[in-house]
């Protein structure tokens, strides 16, 4: 086998990656054992970890630059879900013998263009070796804003059920890109594979729903299991309503076709949108914060007294799913 | 196949690593999507992260206690090696599918034992199922002290180069566990195999350094390639004394019977001792605080101008060495 590189860790850390890191001084150039983070005035830091895993997250001949940017975005996404402002970062890549130089390359190129987008900078990282699949690890560094974050643990009964944006394009996505939702048109295949790709992490809604929403997260395991997540750690129940799930104009496509995706849009994950609860008497609030940053903002449901989600249906019927969030284990 | 646990990732997580970051309510019981750091007064912190493989950084059979360990002390001793203090941990955990409860409960109190050692929490972290071997992802956050942190760029001619502890038995006890080192006796095997399995990060030396040394890293690379890096940054050169390089007494039979160890010694790694150069006037003081703290501080180098570091035998020939420090790629 011919190597697909010349260059050790150290060279491939400076061609690649110092240069990402050359905004910050507190990085060193990526040239000692840990870098520095000025906190200046800050006073509390929000720092959150995730990590992308070939066969699992993202499949082993997608592009590299969008590997790169989903990296970087669900971990963005996760201090947007906190409504946390997002500064620096860390990476440590796991990398099979097979992985050269033009995947690195393109690889890092993704991240340069999605520092520029989100602002942020490369503090550190490691880079090794691995006998398997690529694994990518991502540290995000960031700070609260005024008002504070946002956490899952203050659903109140009575309170609406928001989501952002549309739900289950990503699930979906994952689909065509398996070979399913065979016959459906290019146009809208394309849509919902790009959403899979490359999510769009909410951190402009996440920073102002601090202070008027109540209890908020992602939707990284699926709209269904993200909302059992806040029911659990709020000690209450809460229903969403099918119906008024806010679906795109290609998984409506998808869904007339073939009605049981309906379990793959509310179990699926990977939306990456922000699902959140507020008082009723916020909502006209929440309407007009939606219209002022051009996101759709929907009400799907409601915090209830009890425990664990129920989806309903128009008449009030319960739908039952097999598949709630993603399992890993 | 029977499932080794009936646990999901978020019961696993509450299960054994919730009551890790207990201590801390910045950890939010790691139940949202990010954590929360205080800085308190703390203008600087320092943060590093590293990653260890299974196959290549540790063996599958290894104690899940000491490798936890070794997880949270490699990082410790990068945080050391800039004279940095240690304050919390975010970790990522790629898992295959055959690592059961059992493996995670001794890997959880491993940890726990460390936290006490070091006065350190876990902040957050992220487990993924990964169809590939173990790997374990650390990011270590910490803070400079008083006298700032020390860098691998200071080094100027004419510095001594200094090591803690002993050099290269972490290599050899490495070459123990692969079936090497035939014949040597069982407790100086027992000492190699312990300092490969469970460095001791020289987190006190590495804050009393700072202001007193020059430039200084930890020796994971092995000796000879990590004085090459720090000449690298500094744009200086540098020359070690092999007869003046410390030894323990295991490492000595060891060389006795096989004079050619000399080669794995100074290129092997994973000692995580310290690595130092300092002005020649700053020698009696270096050597009272090796006193103070109780540990074994030697000069076994020099810095010279130019460039490479050179490795010479008392008569002053040089040594080549074939393998200067550990190569991923």
């Amino acid at each position: 086998m011919s190597p697909k590189t010349d260059r050790d860790e150290f060279a491939r850390i400076a061609h690649f990656f110092a240069p990402l890191a050359s905004a910050s001084e507190d990085a060193l150039g990526l040239k000692d054992d840990a870098a520095l983070f000025e906190t200046g005035r800050v006073r509390e830091m929000v720092v959150t970890t995730d990590a992308l895993v070939a066969r699992v997250h993202f499949l082993e001949n997608d592009p590299p630059g969008l590997i790169a940017k989903k990296l970087l975005r669900v971990n963005l996404s996760d201090l947007a879900a906190m409504g946390a402002l997002p500064r620096a970062y860390l990476m440590v890549l796991g990398l099979p013998k097979e992985v050269g130089d033009d995947w690195l390359e393109a690889f890092a190129l993704g991240l340069r263009e999605d520092q520029e987008t989100f602002g942020v900078t490369l503090l550190g990282g490691d880079m090794v070796a691995i006998p398997g699949p690529l694994m990518l690890t991502l540290t995000l560094l960031g700070e609260s804003g005024e008002e504070g974050v946002m956490t899952r643990s203050g659903a109140r009964p009575g309170d609406n059920v928001f989501v952002s944006g549309t739900i289950g394009d990503a699930a979906l996505g994952l689909n065509v890109l398996k070979g399913g939702l065979v016959g459906l048109d290019e146009v809208a295949a394309d849509f919902l594979i790009a959403r899979y790709r490359l999510p769009e992490p909410r951190l402009e809604l996440g920073k102002r729903l601090c202070g008027l929403a109540r209890a908020g997260t992602d939707i990284s395991d699926g709209l269904a299991g993200d909302l059992g997540r806040i029911c659990g750690v709020s000690s209450v129940g809460g229903r969403i309503n099918a119906s008024r799930v806010p679906l795109s104009a290609a998984a409506r496509a998808a869904l007339e076709r073939e009605p049981s995706l309906m379990e793959v849009i509310l179990g699926g994950g990977d939306d990456y949108e922000l699902l959140f609860t507020a008082a009723s008497e916020a909502e006209s609030e929440i309407t007009a914060l939606g219209d002022a940053i051009g996101l759709q903002l929907t009400v799907v449901g409601t915090i209830l007294e009890g425990e664990g989600v129920s989806i309903v249906d128009d008449s009030g019927a319960e739908i039952v799913l097999n598949n709630l969030g993603y399992k890993h284990f």
